[in-house]
């Protein structure tokens, strides 16, 4: 058995990232840049004000002004100010030529055309100098970045129509187990519903795959070689990857030339895991049940995604340290624990904020079958190896499964 | 000037739960349940077993066990258990009548047809009871979840196939300015990118609605009132909202039957804030200034988004309070700042975690036009009014804009 460590590293260095493809604005949240995007304009494109007011010369001191024109947003003063001038000007509005400093209109007495103010009320810093934000060929978004809302914003405003990014890959799910059908449908004798490739599509949808459904195969060796055939970058089976008779992943895909990388991590729930190489798709080969599924799948085929993705980061900026993508922190234990066995642990758990410290708790059953309790959890505790026992208010290291 | 809460009460009161429609477990996540979901059948429908190995009685403690037939999950053994007799049994396998424990494999010898083992490897606690997961008519999910992948699954299993949620509420978008063109359009002069929209639409589809774009209207009294002809449950305005004479918004809609609830919030950025109602149709009148529009898109259009869903929570489980539907967290500042004036303050910061205490520093430029310090930012703090100064290491109030 490796280690979760050394299971991490291995399947990250079989990914590189895939072909890209280009996308219109409105469609970049949550893609992975595949190069730097560069500003086409400096923001703003002149220096303007921001406040509603009157442009003016700081030069002229508290003489008093004559407005001669205005300069609302979009339809900049054409002439430019003299001594003694002013324009009026709103937000947005263009700098004219000229003028240095703005009056705020709540600092001005109005009489007839003329304008009287105090000396104190001129502010140089009212003027937001052309390229304050960023200049034409500032990189607004580097390659790699997942971008947020607030990217997409931004390069609307640096006049960005389209950006080259990652293509969705593929991540083809084959659920295997005569006990399977799919919910809904007529169930065999000791049947039950295919459940964790519903969850797990989900989640490669919210990490930026594109999940293909390749159904419920039985436990045939015939049946179980067919996700050779899939069309995907890397092909998930779920079941089929444990010890008894009846687990037959590794013995049906030998016959098409499957190449395995390592079966078995030192780790609970999902310790029978396979990683290897049908031809030259990458296989991860999952436990079927549903609380293993979910944790190898952030474990280890969230980093694998992003690695196809040449994504920098996993998009989470909250409190974390990575660990090949998975973000992890720190938090209290309510609650002691005993002492654990040579695998790593993860278990399920519930957060809380209590005097601005974050504590957790486990729940007190930890049966990895168990979906209410998984879909109830918000986090993940984890258990290092032949971790010592721990006392309540300890702090140790947790997955939030916030987004999963 | 009303206070932030004030107009987050208000705006809240100003929206029920829209209407529903039926959708498959394949497109359920992200989507807020309109209804309770009970499950359709117990899960396991019948005992199982949690491990490889055998079924055996446990009354007949360290005898001898002839092996009678086999039951793989899916393949149910159709006999009863006699007296020293065992069913060879995997994961998932349903539980022989007359079994009432388990040897697991490891813990066997195998001699011609017989087990021998010892008294100790009886496990009665390997046998899943029938429900032990949940149980027919449980509710798997309650009625305003907003479904996680982990929820997904557990729906599968309770072999659910579509649910009821809320239809996306359509939010339509109209960018207001002379000065506003589209990324890649030809700029008039002084002119710039209309760039809020962007970011606001794909907040919009993050939190469950469906953004419609209403295009960017010049500052005229007949186009701004056009806004009343969208066909949405919302209609959010960015820009001409403040005092200068070219902010036209609530003039314009006075001829559309606007009906003001009320303008201004005391709150930095944001303040120029509208909330009313176009004939039926609520309306939201935001500053166009990107910070801005974020900000008060987060603080008052996410808990009208989450009303009109009927969503009991923000869907966000990370160590939190929710206060109208906006996640906080608490945090210790890294740098003092200065005493606060009337008006609730957002600051754009960086939290970082360290020794499991997590810390926040704010950007030292807070200029509310700066979109590439907001793309930058991973969090705000949260000042309020009249806050005093506080100094490096004081707890401060945070809105994470992780997924923002």
């Amino acid at each position: 058995m490796i280690s979760v460590e050394e299971a991490q590293q291995r399947i990250a260095a079989a990914f590189k990232p895939i072909d890209t493809e280009t996308i219109d604005l409105g469609h970049l949240a949550g893609r992975v840049l595949a190069e730097d995007v560069p500003a086409h304009s400096d923001q703003p494109p002149f220096p303007i004000s921001a406040m509603d007011g009157y442009a003016v010369r700081l030069a002229d001191g508290d003489a008093p002004r004559t407005v001669i024109g205005s300069a609302p947003a979009g339809h900049p003063f054409k002439g430019k100010l003299e001594a003694g001038q002013a324009v009026r000007i709103f937000t947005g509005g263009v700098i004219p030529d000229g003028a240095d400093a703005i009056v705020i209109q709540e600092e001005v007495d109005v009489d007839g055309g003329n304008l009287h103010f105090n000396a104190s009320a001129l502010h140089p810093d009212y003027i937001r100098a052309a390229g304050l934000d960023f200049k034409t060929g500032d990189v607004l978004a580097p390659r790699g970045k997942r971008l947020t809302a607030r990217d997409c914003a931004l390069l609307a405003a640096g006049d960005i129509v389209r950006a080259k990014v990652r293509r969705r890959p593929r991540v083809a799910i084959a659920s295997i187990g005569d006990e399977l059908s799919r919910p809904g449908e007529p169930r065999r004798p000791g049947g039950i519903s295919a459940s964790s490739g519903y969850g797990l599509s989900a989640l490669i949808t919210t990490w930026g795959g594109a999940p293909c459904d390749f159904g419920v195969l039985p436990d045939t060796a015939q049946e179980i070689a067919t996700v050779a055939d899939a069309d995907a970058e890397i092909v998930v089976t779920l079941g089929g990857v444990s010890v008894g008779d009846h687990d037959l992943v590794q013995k049906s895909l030998g016959t098409r030339d499957f190449e395995l990388d390592f079966w078995k991590v030192a780790m609970r729930p999902g310790k029978p895991l396979i990683f290897g190489r049908l031809g030259t798709t990458p296989l991860l080969g999952m436990p079927g049940n549903p609380v293993s599924t979910l944790v190898c799948a952030i474990l280890f085929l969230r980093p694998a995604i992003d690695a196809l993705l040449g994504a920098e980061s996993s998009g989470c900026s909250l409190p974390q340290r990575f660990k090949c993508g998975c973000r992890t922190m720190t938090a209290r234990l309510k609650r002691g624990l005993p002492a654990n066995d040579s695998r790593q642990t993860y278990l399920r758990a519930r957060l809380s904020q209590i005097d601005g410290e974050t504590w957790v708790d486990a729940f007190d059953v930890q049966d990895s079958s168990m979906l209410s309790i998984l879909a109830q959890a918000d986090s993940l505790i984890v258990r290092h190896p032949n971790a010592l026992a721990a006392e309540a208010g300890d702090r140790t290291e947790v997955i939030p499964l916030d987004g999963y």
